[in-house]
């Protein structure tokens, strides 16, 4: 695991722009914001994907999608809307190889996939 | 919730071209697809999107993703991979007030939100 970018960025081996963390879940900015706000939650453990998830998974899953939430009301999407994604292997277009929830938001998404 | 596209699709009263049901999930394929396999994925039960979820929903969040992942699998996308999209509200555009998860394959997708 010593060679994945998402987590070295969760033991805090390479910088961040972090706006949320605890035990489970690490959340910061992207670094090619799509969007007025665009972040990344990870998991802190090392999960290859959503493909790639299991069942002993539900807790962190239900975890990303709650700090999601949270993510969103502190931002002022929770109103205004957003979009939550994962990408999964090259056809979706996965940059790094550890499981992350985009959320996009603060300005109207297109639907162009 | 009479008035729920997708309520009344989970409840039959509409046809969907259906791909997966259980007591919990249906899935069924976009009426207008963006790719080769374009599904949604929706909760039987009327929950309005992911920022009405809760912790209560965690057996549901992972229901619907573990869905997914068979569904991906037999849609020959687990090696090639594909993409999860759930929207939210307006500028999300989210086009029914009711949780889907578009699971979106079968082509290099773009990354254009």
């Amino acid at each position: 695991m010593t060679d994945c970018l998402f987590c070295k960025i969760a033991e805090g081996l390479i910088p961040s722009a972090k706006v949320y963390e605890d035990e489970l879940v690490l959340a910061f900015n992207d670094i090619a914001p799509q969007a007025p706000v665009h972040i990344l939650l990870i998991p802190k453990a090392h999960i290859e994907s959503a493909q790639t998830l299991s069942e002993e998974n539900d807790a962190l899953l239900s975890r990303l999608f709650k700090v999601a939430r949270t993510l969103a009301k502190e931002k002022g999407l929770a109103e205004t809307g957003y979009r939550l994604i994962t990408n999964i292997g090259n056809d979706g277009g996965q940059s790094v190889p550890h499981l992350h929830l985009h959320l996009i938001g603060g300005r109207q998404l297109k639907w162009d996939n």
